[in-house]
């Protein structure tokens, strides 16, 4: 049997019963390690399971998923995925070759940031399309996700910006001298986030995001101790330190007009500019609030 | 402390492991059970935590949320969610109460059906807004949901229809005397969702959903061991037998336009009829699939 298991959002202890258990039964624990990232390091996972995984980067679930698979027939496999397991076309695939070599599969649900930016107190049902953002270089700026900024927009629907996270990259001089040497991990900050998006706006210039009238959410670690949602005006959190945002892995959701006023008074709390934050709530997306006591 | 627990999708074991913790560790624990409902009796639950549970219907949570924040000041208190704590409004009116009074509190993230859907082989990145489907009678036939659907159906995504569920309902005899008698549960089928569907097609007619061109997925159970797939067209849905799509709870996937060949492929194991789901993908929705081996 193919386990693929659904860790959660920040630590070991956010596996669900049913996940630890396929886990514990398992003989080979691969971890993804390529999309996502847990936020904590694999020897918590180790020590807490009481067996050794082994990290999965996408070179080896690319190369080596028959491998994988040869195993899952004859023995319990575990594939352990950041989040829910099937937030990624990564391990649909895999599943189709399970599902073609007849081999049994069992997938474990768990949280993902897809549900969980519920967090911040912006109500699912007023999501649109989720987008990513990619660091730019400078001979590279993609910016489709621009056009489905614009879609979710013109309803007034809420986008969530998941960002970019860099794992196991190799310089160009590395990858031409064939030196498996990898960088560090680099996570998208907030500011960059901002900057990227501001400047995209004004290279397609639809007036889907303004400085002082597009209000946003930062968020930081959702669903760990170390929580913390930051909201403003993109120009507010565009003008905050990159402390202020807390720690990585961070996401963005920018606010759309349907926005409800029991949304925006629970979103005050986390607002650098609270005046500011209602303001704009009221005079730009329309909410009808009550005079602040 | 009031810990806010997402128990997932089906059963007892679903609950990640901070959750559990968090429920031991609690003096009183409460079932919120009229937003949606798990898969085996609270009994179940009790006897996994060693502990009783309190079902809270909507009187309790709207009536009795004071009292059970007040404990919640001097002791662990476990509100238990089905799904994610935050798919719903009501527990971000619970949690910003508690906030008023100081209340520390604690939201433990779980998978719900806005994640887990991508079990059925649709990206999630495809979907636009979820829309929900109430029971209709012969006066009330609610219909708004119908401009969300048209909006993702204008953009080419897919749309989650979460079906209708009726908890603890009363007679408008038994209301109209004050008899605390309730009906049994009702769960929307998949054929009356469809048949639904189709019956505000023909009073709308903006040409959102055709019988015989729309493509959709029925789930039943998702995430549990029971979770069945059916798909294909609307006419071939409602053709089939209540049985076809296994117990409730069931919800529906509406396929969008920007449908890709490889969610195709994935979901084709689930088709009633295999070609015509092919064929339909093909010329309807214009996806570039090779012709059947």
């Amino acid at each position: 049997m193919l386990y693929v298991v659904g860790l959660g959002l920040s630590d070991e202890k956010d596996i669900t019963v049913r996940g630890l258990e396929a886990v514990k039964a398992s003989s080979k624990i691969y971890l993804e390690a390529y999309t996502s990232i847990l936020l904590v390091p694999k020897e918590r996972l180790e020590e807490f399971y009481g067996k050794p995984v082994i990290i999965a980067d996408r070179e080896m679930i690319e190369l080596e998923s028959d491998e994988i698979l040869k195993n899952a027939a004859v023995e319990d496999v575990s594939l352990l995925v950041v989040g829910d397991p099937l937030g990624a076309t990564t391990h649909t695939d895999m599943l189709l070759r399970a599902r073609s070599l007849n081999i049994p599969t069992r997938v474990i649900h768990n949280a993902s940031i897809m549900n969980a930016i519920g967090a911040c107190g912006l109500q699912l049902y007023n999501f649109g399309q989720a987008v990513s953002l990619v660091f730019f270089t400078d001979s590279w700026k993609p910016d489709s996700f621009y056009d489905r900024l614009k879609e979710n927009s013109d309803l007034g629907m809420h986008t969530l910006v998941l960002l970019d996270i860099k794992v196991k990259e190799q310089t160009v001089e590395n990858m031409m001298k064939g030196n498996k040497i990898f960088e560090p991990p680099r996570y998208m900050s907030i500011n960059t986030a901002v900057s990227q998006l501001l400047e995209v706006e004004e290279t397609r210039n639809a007036g889907v995001l303004a400085g002082d009238r597009t209000l946003a959410i930062a968020m930081s670690r959702v669903g760990s101790d170390e929580q913390k949602f930051v909201c403003g005006t993109l120009e507010e959190l565009s003008a905050q330190s990159q402390e202020t945002f807390g720690n990585p892995l961070h996401s963005l959701v920018i606010v759309g007009r349907r926005l409800h006023h029991l949304e925006v008074e629970y979103a005050e709390q986390f607002a650098i500019d609270k005046p500011n934050w209602r303001k704009v709530a009221k005079t730009v997306y329309g909410c009808s609030l009550e005079d602040e006591s």
